[in-house]
């Protein structure tokens, strides 16, 4: 294969990482819209379109193997190709907690609220932007706006922390709102694996970029 | 790299996965025995012992880099080491859940005990054996056996679901219990959370063996 059809293919993988992103994002997004405006039509869209983002993973597997099948890539592409199997990974696995929390949003629609929500649409909003720039920095390879993302996973987690004390004392008061709450505590953790998935990719944007393995937080200071 | 040298070079990339397994697996075991016998000794140095987990993943991923660099692989050698990192970020994961659970335990074992645990020992087992033959099959290149991991995977989800109502009716019979039964209600979680992991690695292993991507239930008649 020739160099500029090589960059042309590498190019391409990139779009496809962004419109699997895209269509995750989109997932999460409506998920938790679902929860937040009681739509019933919205979660089961979730559930259904579950599919498409599968056959994209394997669409994106097959490009990678056959990239590195018919050339030898450099060391710079190789830790492109093979770090774009593990973001499309990731990007599956989000696509799996916006099933999961449509699930939930099904159990909970047809009961009462149990409270008006505010940190779990925050923790939303923090998770998909989380992923969004992650992937804006694979494209535009940038290990700032990476490290950027890395540092936003601890307000993720300390929402997490609130919303599962908030509705611990929702459980104690009242028996009658175990159930939901339960719902509630697991649609949180669904949201912080969301946000764990964009931290993986971020890092991997990094490794990319600087050759250099900052997971386990190796050479970043402030995580 | 010469022919023999490449095969010695994966047959080492085997071993290393093996060995990542063992290490991953006994702190699995190690964490729920904590668990169950109120070791806050053996909880801690599951919790301690997570770095050692993460520079063996480095090391897999960096000896794979340099199998793809090095020699352009024949298809099913790409397969294979493509797949062992995809394993190797799988094992690191299960090892991150052990600390998960470890940390739970720790919170639970200064109270006194909810109830004589039966289905968590349970599913723990389930979950380790699960571990344990998905990497078996990986080294064996034993496709039936990758598939007989897929079909576990129901009998864990549906303990999940069982602890889960179990623990649901001591929290409403008593707030007291709410607490401790939501820190087993997240054990459950991290348990299939490491059984989904192993049919992760179990699908790579149908996918080395026959070349056919079985995720997402392709091929899978059964699951």
């Amino acid at each position: 294969m020739e160099r500029h059809h090589f960059e042309a293919e590498l190019q391409g993988l990139r779009n496809q990482l962004l419109t699997m992103g895209g269509l995750v994002e989109e997932r999460v997004h409506r998920a938790v819209h679902s929860l937040i405006h009681r739509g019933e039509e919205d979660a089961r869209r979730v559930i259904a379109s579950d599919n498409e983002i599968n056959d994209l993973q394997m669409d994106i597997d097959n490009r990678c193997l056959k990239l590195l099948a018919t050339q030898t890539p450099l060391a710079v592409d190789l830790r492109l190709i093979t770090s774009a199997m593990k973001i499309n990974a990731d990007l599956e696995r989000v696509g799996d907690q916006a099933v999961n929390i449509a699930e939930s949003a099904l159990v909970l629609i047809p009961q009462p609220p149990l409270k008006h929500l505010i940190d779990i649409p925050r923790m939303a909003m923090i998770a998909e932007k989380m992923i969004r720039d992650a992937l804006d920095a694979f494209v535009k390879r940038d290990p700032e706006l990476a490290r950027d993302v890395l540092r936003r996973d601890d307000e993720v987690d300390e929402l997490k922390d609130q919303v599962f004390r908030e509705l611990l004392t929702y459980m104690m008061a009242d028996p009658g709102t175990i159930q939901r709450a339960l719902s509630l505590v697991l649609i949180s953790r669904n949201l912080e694996r969301i946000a764990d998935h964009a931290t993986n990719i971020a890092e991997d944007v990094i490794f990319i970029a600087e050759a250099k393995d900052v997971r386990h937080h190796a050479g970043v200071e402030d995580r």
